[in-house]
């Protein structure tokens, strides 16, 4: 495998995020062998059966998931499940004959926010990923409460515990996209 | 009580959705006593806390959650989960101070689509309702397989078990809105 | 209402339980008007619909349930969701004709354990009284952790917060009851 | 690898039990090079950690754990969610250092029972094998609804459909306890 292509989503659209955060510190810190991307959701629309020409920012990013070997999701929780913006580029992706851009392929799941590091929203995400034929890493499970020393003023990853929880995630999602590799 | 005001809202932005023929129904069928509006999320942006003016489709969806004694939620079944429209208009609506536009309110739920009738996403919208203090309507539960004979060449419900346990939901609703009645 | 009669489930069988010191806790702290059982579900079989003739534990669980207006539950996790000691219990109520002994009833939900207070079980249990016609507090939810400081050497809970949070459960529930009194 | 060795475990302990029918045609339809056990519940006392000698039941039970290299969970939906025997013998298996008898390992899911074919019960279950880090056949799911003509009048299975996707769900076992053979 000539490097592993890793597509990360964010589903919270804030400058600012936490999430965004998380997966700052991953694209920095991706072991040799990985590339990982970060998908930009802002001007994704909702998605809409109706819509019978692809919106452009649809477009870039079917084919960012086309190029993609794996999914690297960043999943805030709103009101105890996931947030629009990530199930939303995820049902869009989903709509390809035979779900052609996910099937088959691994993913692996991490979220900041609350007390519960996300936990309730990121299990609603592992349902979805059944359908969407995604296989998972189960652990580390990576659940980050966005409290006062987690992050630093500008937004940076700087706990010290999450950081190797990343570093880990990261290592097991190589090791089960080899196992994936066809 | 004179007169329940009771906010709709369809998960699905299609013209002809199904889940939309559902409210139709509900609509048109609504006991004495009950004022069923139908809410227009189509120009619903997505939750994003940066933005600091709320926009106009916002601003009148709040008045319209502001002036609601019960919520209608008809809920499509994305990739095994909500859609993100119906999430995210209860996201929006969530973020008003002390969650005033909810907080022990009623609700009820219902569902149109593939085999399961979106039973996967209504447990995972009863969940959301939990952080949300909504009260929720335990039976009947509606789910509604989207096939032949369920919906006419206008995709007006034709199912006659469907009917009654859509008029069934809104009795129970009006009862539960009586019992939390303030 | 002269006295509104609660029965107290715990899931976990240990004499040293913490999720069986949230409800002795409890016990001690109700509300004028309320009176709690605590249920003992030590000697119930699994259930088996083979069984043509109660067992004498199930019997008697089943007397305490139809003479319950409300349920405790508590929740311990097991591997992330509820355990079977306490679902059997349920599972064994509700085999009653019409599901008499629960339907139309109100319960709040408690556990201890973990690092999430219980909370997946508890999402899991609140999936299940949906079924059983629960009404069920939404707030507050009781997420105990079951680390140094919350409980003496004794088992007993000493954590102030969850204390207070206990009383404001019962209150709550003492208030749904009053809903949903027929 | 000499043969994948899997052990079968039903959660309902009746005699003519739909979900061990199921189990029964998977054991006579198994592919070559896999070997199906059916596991005995029927005497697993529920899990409590005051016990300090294990059961002879129990030490049965782990034992035939040890020994597999995969898992068949036929999963039958009470109330909503998993049946207690079910849960009880995977909780027990998960108690051994390290989670040794499962981390790692893979699984698939079945069910039969009611009009949903237990699937609410099935996610419950994948919730669960993520804490035990057991990695899951996504597809094809099998949802067994146990009507008229499923099952003859002994209880065998007859439905071909199911029986189809049966043998699916044992190849993509077979096929992805390969690609996690260490």
């Amino acid at each position: 495998m000539s490097g592993l292509k890793v597509l990360a989503l964010c589903g919270s659209l804030r400058a600012k995020s936490t999430n965004k955060a998380l997966l700052e510190y991953a694209i920095a810190h991706a072991p040799d062998g990985m590339q990982i991307e970060l998908a930009d959701l802002t001007d994704l629309p909702f998605y809409n059966s109706d819509l019978k020409v692809q919106p452009l920012a649809v477009q870039s990013l079917l084919a960012q998931f086309a190029q993609a070997d794996a999914f690297l999701l960043a999943c805030p929780e709103y009101n105890y499940s996931i947030a629009p913006a990530l199930k939303n580029a995820l049902d869009w992706a989903s709509r390809e004959p035979d779900n052609a851009l996910m099937a088959g392929k691994v993913a692996a799941i991490l979220g900041s926010g609350g007390g519960m590091g996300t936990s309730r929203a990121q299990y609603h995400l592992r349902q979805v990923c059944v359908f969407l034929d995604l296989h998972l890493v189960n652990k580390p499970e990576v659940f980050c409460n966005a409290f006062a020393n987690t992050f630093d003023s500008d937004v940076k990853l700087t706990d010290e515990r999450i950081q190797r929880l990343i570093v880990q995630l990261l290592g097991a999602l190589q090791e089960l996209a080899l196992r994936f590799k066809k």
